[in-house]
């Protein structure tokens, strides 16, 4: 995602910009000012592994912590998802995998209701004193002595739990400071504190993936039912099978091919031309069924009718605001560049370059399907009839992005 | 926003819930621990103008501040969009709008690369007096003069600006404190990081509601698509014009009420229910033009044909994943409660609930259309008929929320 590193490049460049009128105490390390830049540098990234990367690069890079780890919540299970060190011990991503049986899920998931230990960190030299010393009572000894053992396991110094609201998103272990050093309170705060935004940030990023999801879910809903309904109505016109897929198809590589050099061919005209490809043909709804399905040649009257179906398609369509970026590709796809198509007669750039792209998908597709009146060609005789074609029927920007297409193997 | 509401809350509850292990200094505000909480409740928060006033009430709570307003960016002004206030002076909402010229903004946008203010705040009193003392140089202090005019007007005692990257997302405007004392350095260090946590959740929430609206776009693509190719279909089946769209409508209205008592009406349901009304006549494209046309009743072949209609709309949307939900309300919108519909002569609640109410609104709707037989009835006359045919043609359940709907004027 580039917003993300944009997001963080920049982030980084305000930090460096910062100065204070007041002057900020010149400690070795600002607790406060760390997790607030933490804090503000997370909230504009949607990528959770990212978020988790940054925790933990913080705790490795500013408190020279040897390794930290992460068990991260994933359905049931909770899976190590990430491990940084400066020092020897690095778990390989992937290699672990605890399930919610683990001590230390159970224990932040079922005793953090305890006041000992209310949401909070464990620290493995505090919890081995409070234990010798008899501090700790009944079950919760049991456990925690558990809870210890898999730290030992991990080289976790400290576990810190990161909740959202009341789900135990996932677990960082802390290993040794690299000068064998006891974490201070403050240290063992800030960690805390960073786990929380980490955690909130995380289910932030969750919604908003859950958002583009359900994006992505309604866009194809609306590609293949304007697909499904196309191939009905080519179901009338008994040649014409798959077409509209075909053409859709072809037209988005020819734009895609093109817009390494044409600055127009950005990300909205790609999804205008893949929804006027789509509907391109629709208005041949309203072309009676004996026309469409005639085996021999039409007659004048018929040609007339079924001219008409780019204007049919433009009047089912032009009401829909959202297609006002596929209209031209409706209307115009019977355009020829050297001003002999229809409906209009539009003449070389005159045409839009959207309807120009469908019309040498269009034509390509039908030259290589059997039609009533002739068998198919062969891709290569399909290509050498567009050759023969481009500056005549077809714009030779888009049969010149098309060869490239052959040639490279993506038609 | 219910989502935020209970994140709120839940935000509440956990730090009521937070004990320390180790103990947290008593001071009388924790300017870490209130931001910390600030940041972590802001971020699900996906609405500005929460957040905008969660900001300033914190302040007005927290720091007993007569009043705090927010200049906020919209286009290219400046709206006053919040003004909470502990002491005399309330700025009514929408009073007040300053455009990019005025100087507080100018002053923001312009001279932040300026040593003294870089990204700061400017409190009034130190303004004054670093002005007095002739700290303050050329350019800058022009128009710092007109800031502290300004701040004047507002009766401010400090500004905080709020940037998202290099953009000027808003200004706090910050009344004096109830006891007049000056601010601390540590509280205008507070309001930066906390005008800076602000401005980062606004910038998030922004992008949640671009992706929203984005959803909706994409989603009202489909509904408009779907009825202008149903309409498509209609322009062939002479007299049913905005049929689809009628039904659509009906239906779920019907759904809504039945909601108020059924817990199976959910939004998924009503979602699905839609798409199903949309596309319930989808397979008439597969029904010859002469049979919808046909200004006489029908024969056996033909009544055989047409009947086909909801098995070739099913035929039609079946491979679409995203319309799973709808299938059986295209399947089953002609079969019967007595069992004497069809495609397979289901009988009373072996008939999908979704094709029951697709059923009663399809039919009222018939009945309130002139048809080629006959001319149509008054609504109160079709409402007659519905009733005189609920547990024969249609489901109870349904043909008494139509009742209610038609009391309380909805139909």
């Amino acid at each position: 995602m580039d917003k993300t590193k944009t997001g963080l490049r920049n982030a980084k460049k305000r930090k460096q910009k910062t100065a204070l009128i007041i002057p900020a105490p010149q400690a070795p390390f600002d607790y406060k000012k760390e997790l607030e830049a933490a804090a503000r540098n997370m909230i504009l990234v949607h990528d959770p592994d990212m978020l988790i990367k940054m925790t933990a690069d913080t705790i490795v890079d500013k408190l020279r912590v040897k390794h930290v780890s992460v068990l991260l919540q994933e359905k049931d299970a909770y899976i190590l998802s990430v491990s940084r060190g400066n020092g020897q011990i690095r778990f390989p991503v992937g290699m672990a995998r605890v399930d919610k049986e683990n001590p230390i899920i159970v224990f932040f998931k079922r005793f953090n209701d305890r006041i000992l230990f209310k949401r909070r960190a464990v620290v493995y030299r505090q919890a081995k004193g409070l234990l010798k010393s008899g501090g700790v009572k009944d079950r919760l000894c049991a456990i925690l002595e558990h809870v210890l053992y898999q730290m030992e396991v991990f080289d976790a110094s400290a576990c810190v739990p990161s909740y959202v609201r009341d789900n135990l998103l996932g677990v960082l272990l802390l290993g040794p400071k690299l000068n064998n050093e006891e974490f201070s309170d403050e240290e063992v705060e800030f960690f805390i504190a960073l786990a929380s935004h980490m955690a909130m940030a995380i289910r932030n990023a969750q919604l908003f993936k859950e958002l583009e999801l359900e994006l992505d879910r309604k866009k194809q809903l609306f590609i293949r039912t304007t697909i499904a309904l196309a191939a009905a109505i080519e179901a009338k016109d008994h040649y014409t099978h798959g077409h509209t897929t075909r053409v859709t198809n072809i037209s988005k590589e020819i734009a895609m091919r093109l817009g390494e050099g044409a600055p127009c061919v950005n990300e909205k005209f790609i999804e205008d031309l893949e929804f006027a490809s789509l509907l391109h043909d629709i208005g041949k709804i309203g072309i009676p069924e004996y026309i469409l399905n005639k085996e021999g040649p039409l007659n004048d009257d018929e040609r007339i009718m079924i001219r008409k179906h780019p204007a049919i398609g433009v009047g089912i369509i032009k009401s829909i605001k959202e297609l006002e970026g596929a209209l031209q590709g409706v209307r115009y796809h019977h355009e020829r560049y050297d001003g002999l198509g229809y409906p209009e007669g539009l003449k070389g750039h005159g045409i839009p370059l959207i309807a120009s792209i469908i019309s040498v998908a269009d034509s390509f597709d039908a030259m290589t399907t059997d039609r009533p009146y002739r068998r198919r060609l062969s891709k290569a005789d399909a290509l050498a009839e567009i050759r023969q074609l481009s500056g005549k029927q077809f714009d030779p920007r888009v049969t010149h992005a098309f060869f490239k297409l052959y040639q490279e193997n993506r038609i």
